[in-house]
């Protein structure tokens, strides 16, 4: 099994941090980024989504998506279960994992790709051809992220984890959603106590400390 | 098991298609939408998300987003799988149905949302404040949904399904886009004679004419 990873990339560390949550080995992670933050043309040309991670197995099935190769990875080592054990269970942590995602991740990105210099011509990823920033697009970032934090700590208010009792892969996101807001300069709001009690917990797990 | 249903909304189809092709007969589908296309306040109260469909079980547990409501109800009623049988088809499944979830149904909905008057605060689904429509995300949109049709096209040219050999829920999700794709005037392109004759197999299944 060979990982095509960025290290940088929230992406990436969602996934290595579900296999250090299941006490797996990192498996080989090619890094596939080179000059300017772009995709090697190797790499692209293997993988034409363009994108990462990408997990390719022993018998050359390649799986892109972060949740698709947690997915996978969750079927072949089922212990712990980090999607979820009952029907409901499953539904609530991909809920939430989805939710950390849509208003969070992707809050996070809107902000990243329209402000920083190396995207310029990269305003979403998997396009080979250029996709300008829109500048209009931080300040609804922004938008997102704090409602993403508003949404979560009014959860993480009577939920010991994301998804429930239990820590689960949408722990995994939102960690990964909120060091990418700090990255953003975006700090955990200071009416978001509920938030900060979570993120002080799960943050010192050693698969986040080892996923960095 | 009740469902807060939009019936035009793409998401909400995604579930009730799921469920005809489950053989299942539909739940109780309450309307949410009230005037100028807005969620009833009633229905916000209950369900802060502001988002359509919700799945509301028999024991009141409350499951938002169209997947995690369809991770559900696959592990309750697991036949026939649609969401992958083996591990790598759980995977391949899955990035299917998030690459047309991210660039179909995302690129289609930045072009209907930020153009559509009755949406002009509405930029984004989910939110009780104000998002703007931007509309240099009309043109980033479109490009979006070409890139989808342009990837999906190279995937049917040598598989039966999106996602290989057996109808999977990457393909109601993809049914789903190419009909958001053509309200919002963006045919079949003529250079995807692949996706056209998948198209045309797909969409006279009975789940998806009864799903409209």
């Amino acid at each position: 099994m060979k990982i095509y990873n960025w290290q940088f990339a929230p992406n990436c560390r969602r996934v290595r941090m579900f296999m250090l949550e299941k006490q797996l080995d990192l498996p080989a992670l090619e890094e596939v980024i080179g000059d300017g933050f772009r995709l090697r043309p190797a790499y692209v040309d293997k993988w034409p989504h363009a994108m990462v991670p990408m997990l390719e197995t022993d018998e050359g099935v390649r799986i892109g998506e972060a949740m698709a190769i947690c997915r996978y990875l969750e079927d072949v080592y089922p212990e712990p279960p980090l999607m979820g054990a009952t029907a409901v269970e499953k539904g609530l942590v991909e809920m939430w994992e989805r939710r950390a995602y849509d208003e969070g991740l992707i809050g996070c990105a809107e902000v990243f790709r329209n402000t920083h210099p190396a995207f310029v011509d990269r305003g979403l990823p998997g396009s080979l051809e250029p996709v300008p920033q829109i500048p209009d697009l931080v300040a609804r970032g922004h938008g997102r992220v704090r409602r993403f934090f508003q949404k979560f700590e009014q959860q993480l208010a009577h939920s010991h984890f994301v998804a429930g009792d239990r820590f689960s892969v949408a722990d995994i996101t939102t960690l990964c959603v909120s060091d990418f807001a700090k990255f953003n300069q975006i700090d955990i709001p200071t009416d978001c106590p509920a938030f900060a009690r979570w993120y002080a917990e799960v943050t010192i797990r050693p698969s986040a400390q080892a996923s960095r």
